[in-house]
């Protein structure tokens, strides 16, 4: 997986800015769904690599969940975090603290922290030593975590 | 980005015959849920590469959107359609055709070239030769309509 750390921080920046161009194309109600589509996705893999360090460890599943993982990480979802995404849009609910819109250079450290550990699992599982990946592993769930208890609402 | 398509198409495979750990721990609406999350995110990243395309050409974001769709289109998504997925649960709709889990032969022929197309336009978005991109972005798109065409309900 190909570090793309900067731009991830830097597509998360430019949304306190200005939206870019491809959110401008997208509803409030939108970006929250698509983010929550994303946060999902990686929860599902994140899901299957806690199996898989539980009982029978399958290297090409375990890599390939966090390839999905460092890919979506990377993926610029800054970008969804757009003007009218910091509350419930009608019947689309969004878990995230206003308070988050607020502080985006703390919210940036926590995105560059969160895509490092995913770049991180994904090349660590590469290597397909589980001992390797369940401390790769912690340390990205520890990256998740730091910003729930931060801006996400229980 | 790493080729995985012989344990993505069998872990499509695998589905048919019996789903995997993984899978059984997820009740149907979820795993219809959890498929259409990542429907819904390669189809935002389709939209940033078109709209690169189309306007300002941006390597890293597309690139980076390349590296998304394929590594979701890599994870093994076959093992989110287990038994009882086949039709609506509750409020949880899906716009699968029935008639998909009965042609599961022809089905693993679609992904296998989906998912090869897929890892055609990462490999190609490395290079930023934007008529390269083009033409990868076509193959894609057109390996996605060829399933939708017959197991996706309007």
């Amino acid at each position: 997986m190909k570090p793309m750390l900067a731009s991830s921080v830097l597509g998360l920046a430019a949304v306190v800015l200005a939206s870019t161009a491809v959110a401008a194309d997208l509803k409030p109600e939108e970006q929250i769904q698509l983010r929550q589509a994303g946060y999902s996705f990686m929860g599902w893999n994140m899901g299957k690599i806690k199996a898989n360090l539980q009982g029978e460890y399958n290297a090409d599943q375990v890599s390939a969940a966090a390839n999905t993982i460092a890919a979506i990480a990377n993926s610029g979802m800054g970008a969804l975090y757009g003007p009218g995404t910091d509350k419930d849009v009608g019947d689309v609910k969004t878990r995230v603290k206003p308070e988050m819109f607020e502080n985006m250079e703390d919210v940036g450290k926590l995105a560059h922290d969160f895509v490092a550990a995913a770049d991180n699992l994904a090349e660590v599982a590469q290597g397909g030593d589980p001992a390797e990946v369940k401390a790769a592993f912690g340390d990205l769930g520890a990256a998740c975590k730091a910003c729930h208890k931060k801006y996400r609402a229980d």
